[in-house]
């Protein structure tokens, strides 16, 4: 007999092989928070930083899938999801405290939605901006992945 | 005769020699705002991330110089002020806005102050974290420059 399928869910558990979440150190004391990253605990050595932040909560952000390009998330303030595909399943990631990074590997569709107001969405990546290295149409996405 | 001292100086303008004000450009249109960092351009590679939040207003943090490591600093949300200090000039910077980073060499002695409630600071590091990089007393740090 198989077994059931499990009724609920934790947040932000990641089911699909490749992405994962990361515990990163916040140290609080009264003089106020300090969170460290030392890149030596990465999957990549990360050559770009960027952040988006002032997003509308109606928005979505990402819609791509990086061809080479490894990411870390980190949100530093406020939260939003990250809907992540790798052409087989799908899973959905709550951000909304700085201790925790999602590293997100190359061929992975990726999204992010339901910005809270003050969200600020830091990402270290892999490689210098590079045009060719985005697939923006899922359906690409799709024949890509699965001819792998 | 000598030239009279400019009686008014713009803020954030740094004099000594090292210390580095760099713009960095914010992309924003309705679906919010991207910065956007190569370490490209950064005159040394990051090894590790870190940031400060929730500090209080009086405190101060830093109050350190580093023998080797140098540093980047963005100021993501809110604001702070950062006072450098090379042993023989003092200059204080005003950070308020995600598109300008402050490059901190080594040898530098730096304090934060002064920060907003919402305030952010993201720091990058060209070392991983060792105890030794550290001058915390103020008057070693001045014996150590003045017998550069």
């Amino acid at each position: 007999m198989k077994p059931e399928p499990p009724k609920s869910r934790r947040p932000g558990l990641i089911r699909m092989p490749g992405p994962l979440l990361m515990k990163l150190p916040v140290i609080t004391d009264i003089r106020g928070s300090l969170l460290v990253g030392d890149f030596k605990s990465l999957p990549f050595k990360p050559k770009r930083l960027f952040a988006v932040f002032d997003i509308p909560s109606k928005n979505t952000r990402g819609q791509h899938a990086h061809k080479k390009q490894h990411q870390f998330m980190i949100c530093m303030r406020g939260s939003c999801s990250i809907l992540l595909d790798n052409g087989k399943h799908k899973d959905e990631v709550r951000m909304f405290a700085p201790n925790v990074g999602l590293y997100v590997p190359p061929m992975i569709w990726a999204l992010q939605h339901r910005h809270s107001e003050d969200s600020l969405l830091v990402v270290l990546s892999s490689g210098s901006y590079d045009p060719d290295d985005y697939i923006r149409d899922y359906e690409r996405f799709l024949r890509a992945v699965r001819n792998r």
